[in-house]
């Protein structure tokens, strides 16, 4: 099972950017956690980062074409990126939603996201390890599905 | 580590409500997975069903004096009881939101959770196993903090 | 034919309770008029009242494994009782919503009903006769589909 | 007593209109339910279609004159025409409107209707039945009327 | 000088309609009303009422061919037709909007014209008068543009 | 018969103010025009400018101590001055607001009056005739009251 | 084929009503260019103009008897007339909605159709043109579906 | 004179729910200086509390039967529980709304009261002494009524 | 102690104006109850009355150097007046909002006041005693200040 | 004359994604048929596609630069971009919208193009068909300008 | 050049009011540094302070007569004044709006301004320093017009 | 002190684009002004330019590492883009907004800004002047922060 992990805009400024809400740990951190969650789930994973819209669209067709699932934190453009959405809808395979923080708990826009409508789920608010719980999430999801 | 479930409305009803949308797993499925979850975590879970708002209250009310955490499905409660979310707000101790499906795509009543914003995090769409990440997700939270 | 009808909050109150509005019927009155129309149409009514949105839920469901059809009037609950919708909705049996009174000619919070999407239909604005014609609509619409 | 029934736009088309929707009875069909009841109740009805708003308000003015009471259909006329409002408020006799569907259960323009507020009653969702029991329910007002 | 007023829906059932907001005259009062102060302005009117929407634009196009200014009550439609703002906006000659009642004092959806726009003016809330006043405000406007 | 006519702010820039909107005749002929039209009426007329919300709200209270009527150009306070509203509904006077351009064809910001709802008229796009069209609208109410 | 295209309120008065927004064409031009389209594609098509919206609504039901498709440029009913909108949804034929402006550039009450949703497609901003690029959309539909 | 005080959700968690909020008194403090004006006063009163919204509306059908003025604070429900409201409505006697806190002083869903408009009255702000005052409140305004 | 009541626009016409909302006493009436109230109480209480925005604006930065609390009916200004409430917040002393009658259950507009959110509490619906209450309270939180 | 054709995010997956709304033609096949259309037209087509809402913005600024008209497909980014709005408003040519799907059937958030305000037409809903429609409307319109 | 500074309400409290948002600097010191800048531009400008709206309004009126050009600091007026962006407006010179503070960041009232719009331009967020912004922008734009 | 002035999309296009809106200035010549301005102020500063959101995101990053301040243009992007606002709140240094057009007096959607709640400030309307007055008070805002 090969899942794309899909980091969005401004996630790779992690550790130096907003510390009292993302916290102190960089994207090389996450994404080790994100490495250690894989081999316990004994699953391939692949994990980038695009700050361009255009960017991520690409890198979520990319996944269409080689991947089983695709867990995406899209950052600010979960809230207005009908792109990002449009490509999540045709790419045919299933996507998780994850945010680093509880966007539920901060500025009012950050409240809907366009994009999770047509994910399988949505893991909010628990730092890195909201990767980790998607992936588990996506790979019980996908293993349900093949025999 | 004890840690209490909280099911809402209409919850009781799993498996014969609308399985198109929940699925035919019943409660006490759900709550067997919850155990078995709450096993391998080695915690101790407690869960309980109320149809009412102010019985959910109540039990978030003693939830905060016996507990170290709380997982809550308030059902289609989450979309507008003020009087839950003052409950969670006041209890004093993390809880986590989850849902059994994506509420973000189904009607738009339910893209807004009036309780989320007074928790730590949400899981929704996974099913039975949204409780279970959510277990994992609040364990690993609390261990963080308790040296 | 067995049909349970659902009297919602304040509704105990009929008669004593703005009587320019709801006329001075007490709910006893009521419950007369409905066996009388339920005799009329040769079938079981039984009728019970909540002052609860927990004990309302409670009623559908009890009323989904032992009736063929719900008339409820919700009272205020109507226009914001998410979990007296998914209750019906998820009842499996069809329900008919009534109100004593034209709630589209009051405050504008009553204009909309959020359990009426999920019912067959409504009838409002007849008092206690609203519950004989749902009655009516009721057994003939469960008639038509059982041979 | 005497009773106009008035449906509006698009309604001569029933049966060949979305069936799907609103079912094979025709006009006709509909009519003759009408008639059936009328007897039933021994009262006199006459029906009327029209699928212009002017043509509609013209005979409720008709009716307005005429008439003890009017049974309106205004199909999409509901959601928007204040010109069949005013011509309903201004007839000085009651009037109940009737919708073959459950306007509550679709698209989101026909949630409201406009006449609503300046009727005795709506009853909505029971088909031709629809109009049966809204007679019913203007001969039991009518006749509590007068002695 | 040749002035047309066009009379929207309802306003032929005038004295017999809520005479408690539109008073005791007839619309044959008004156009009395209208004629003797067309007599005082040495100007020639023309008085129609039409209760359908199409007509009322046929009216205007007629006006805009034959007349020199409009004088328009658009009764209910004031509030929704577009098509009556396009065919006074398309007639090339100055309309003037009139009120029997003060419309902002009344329903919410009578605080906003559609029409008034494209008039070069508005009066409402004096009865009958409110046409004296426009005839009286058109014919002054009319008479500054010819010399 | 006594009227007071108030004019809001900046009306005392009559002429020299954006005058392809509000033309270029000044406050004084404007007067010229209402004194010229209150002789013709055969009643007495005061007229008052104040830039202030304040010192209108005394000049309305002024006159419903002092006279029969209140002509009212609130200017921009038309817009958002409940204060104004309030002491036009406390003076136990009929007052007619006015404009001098037709305020519904400008900024969305003009198409409501919350003054309006307590005037018994309103007339609107005519320049100074406004004016005096208002005064010859409260003069007939007025004189219809006393016998 | 067989296609009847139908022109809503004020097109009859193409050419003299607001010439700087719809151009100099009178409606016989527009006509005769589509009439010259329809011999260019071999089909049949008739035109016809009503005023009324219910008119409109007849004029729909009528080529649902007779024609295979429908061009439709409803004029400013586009924005509100749920009766044209339900005659379209229940022609069983498809229809294209046409304009000859670019209702986006224009009013913000044409940024919406209300008629739109029930069509296959929408041409406008053409002119004239907009017709014969509709009616050469609609052949080329049609005789994809008709082997 | 008899005075039933209802304390809504979460106010029995008073003390130990959100102090930097609602202080470090508890209900039974608050309680205690209840009754205290109640002997300053001269007045009988008995407080409730009830998690529930069916529980409050039925003591407020309670107290209708037996006391001559409410006073209540409805906690979170006062934004959203159109059927407590609909119990004050029913009542039949003087209700007061009260809040520890300034709810408009708080987050924007807290701004608005939906039971308020029922109420003779609302003081917020004062903790505890909110209560004596309404009470105060009250007891003045039920002895300028009876004799 | 030393507080200052401070009136705003149309409180000088009490008891002329609208006696059927606001009562038949004078605004002397409830400057004589507010000094009776100051003497019970042993503090210092001045009122002014003022109709403009700027002169309540600049009566509490006034109160600001010379007094320790104010009790403020805004009137009408409290639905709208940013500008006095800037000057509430930036005054340092505590206020206290009150209203004659309860705004919450009069016209839409007034259910929203943009002054009480930098208040310290909020009394309405009292008549003169709002006055009364609103002293008591802000004695009783200033005292608790100050040992 | 030479026009440059400009497909926006996603357009590139066109025959994989989502094939039951936007068929199974690739894209290739829709530039194939453009290229069709372009030479019986007579003119120069050249087709970009870009999945960055900064890569189209340069797309239009070349082709300004470079052609006579555009067509832009902007997908997704039609409903928020205001970059390319206003790439296309500052291009100095003309430009035609076009869509595969028809965009006001789907869903809400499609309903509205933000770039069409500033293109000289739209056209919707005909698959690959739309942009052929839109070179001929657009072919048309610059050789009407073109001597 | 001649240049009027006008400061609205609650400036002359500045220093004292909310210094953790406005400083501790005083309207003085604020007048000092305009001083200063406009010795180093070579220019005259005069400030004033005003609480009311209509002082304001009389003071942009009398600018028009006497000055170049005007920098305003309208204070919360900024967010509902119709009447000041009247008088702005009607100048006939150029004005710039100024905030000490970066209202953008603060409540959600002072996201809008309704003067803006009728300004050439707008500086915020600098403290003090806006002023002086202002004037050099006012300075250079009026010194480009004049030869 | 080092500057990095950032201009967002069509900036690029400056001169050639809607000049009557933008003034024919090429962005060459607005950047000569600013590092005229830098001259005087004695700073460095840098100039990029950058169609895209991501690219932008990617230099606010670039710049967070290697400068003291941003000013920042983001053309159309700053009514919609959360991405920019984040990778600003994220830099760690202060940034200024600017426009070259007065954004408050064009369409409405350039009526809020979403990156402008997390600068300093915001300066408007002044041509290439916006930059050299944001460059100043940038350079005046971290003098004053370093000894």
């Amino acid at each position: 099972m090969r899942i794309v992990v899909i980091h969005g805009a401004n996630l790779n400024r992690l550790g130096r950017r907003e510390p009292e809400v993302y916290g102190t740990a960089t994207l090389a951190d996450v994404d080790a956690a994100i490495q250690r969650e894989a081999q316990t789930l004994g699953i391939t994973v692949n994990t980038v980062q695009h700050s361009g819209e255009g960017a991520i669209v690409d890198a979520i067709a990319a996944a269409a074409e080689s991947a089983d699932g695709i867990v995406i934190n899209p950052g600010a453009y979960s809230h207005y990126s009908y792109a990002i959405r449009d490509a999540v809808a045709g790419a045919g395979i299933p996507a998780v939603e994850v945010h680093l923080s509880n966007t539920a708990a901060r500025e009012s826009f950050r409240a809907q996201s366009v994009v999770a409508p047509v994910c399988v789920g949505v893991v909010a608010g628990f730092g890195a390890n909201s990767y980790c719980l998607a992936l588990r999430a996506l790979a019980a999801a996908l293993s349900r599905k093949t025999p």
